[in-house]
């Protein structure tokens, strides 16, 4: 066997740690989190069923390598959840030392393009990228709906501008999902599962 | 929003099952078993990271789409052993009936494109279809090598000859990855973790 595919087969091992990462999401059976491997994987699948609604010069192929790679920095960075203000100043920073060490267990001509992928996915500016934040905006979002509003209940609660915030990419690059984000936020205000804008309560 | 997008976001939320099917692999850490939803993501990444050494003819973007939908169908029909043959005896008809189920909440233009995946997976016939089966052989190998040879010593034990035939197909479709199959295999017989085949031990 090649020094070569000793590597990859270690950067498949190491990666096994994905699974080890949870988020906050629930299962919609509310059995437990999430973890990362598997969220990979049902973004993955969201990007695919609803392939349709993206934009023409979305490329599938670009955005499916882009889920499977999206979320690996989190094996030393962990999950920041998506609401958590404070989580976010130094999350660039933590990310970027994972990625330097990740990446580099591949092959050197390898493990650029890999990260190539994460930074598309994390810049958010081609339509591949905004394709793929919009279903990784969605994914979590269905699984909000029927968890009865499961993290937005989380710390304190989340605003309704926080969630519009949020899914805001989703108008721009799936329009025709929008409508479902709408209903659930006006879903989460009726309920009281989601805080109303406070502006917007005055 | 649409009949259609309503039947695609419950397509997506009943395949949120995949993360409660248990598989027999261990997680490389040894803390809990492996699910199908991880398991098709650290395929998918598999194919991705070893696509230098399928053939010429093979086409990774439909390979990424076979191994993110080729576990589908144990959602109703369980996760089947890939060393218990009693399962294999009626594992055909209890997945082609879930694959009824489960493909037919899509849209009528897209469950078929979906259920084709899996089909063409199954027949493992294709060239694609033979890398992405080798993968799904390869990365379970990793998890057993990894995990003190876990999955051999289950329900009576594995033997060598179950694993040669299982493992066949990385051979023809995935060559350079031959050597490591060998010495997994060797390194199984000579800690006993492997059952020695009973022709070969008389």
């Amino acid at each position: 066997m090649t020094d070569r595919i000793q590597q990859q087969l270690d950067f498949l091992a190491e990666i096994d740690k994905m699974k080890s990462v949870l988020r906050q999401t629930l299962l919609i059976d509310r059995s437990r989190r999430e973890n990362d491997a598997e969220h990979s994987w049902h973004l993955a699948m969201t990007a695919m069923v609803l392939a349709e609604y993206a934009g023409p010069t979305v490329d599938l192929n670009h955005v499916l390598r882009m889920a499977l790679v999206h979320d690996l920095v989190e094996i030393d960075a962990g999950d920041t959840f998506a609401y958590d203000t404070a989580g976010y100043a130094d999350k660039d920073d933590r990310e970027r030392a994972a990625a330097d060490r990740l990446f580099a267990l591949l092959p050197g001509d390898q493990g650029p393009m890999l990260r190539a992928l994460w930074e598309e996915f994390e810049a958010m500016e081609t339509p591949d990228a905004r394709y793929a934040a919009a279903c990784d905006r969605l994914q979590p979002l269905l699984h909000t709906y029927l968890t009865d509003g499961h993290t937005w209940t989380l710390g304190g609660g989340v605003t309704e501008e926080q969630v519009w915030q949020r899914m805001a990419v989703v108008e721009d690059a799936v329009p025709a999902l929008w409508p479902f984000v709408q209903e659930v936020i006006a879903w989460g205000l009726r309920t009281g599962k989601l805080r109303p804008d406070p502006e917007a309560a005055q």
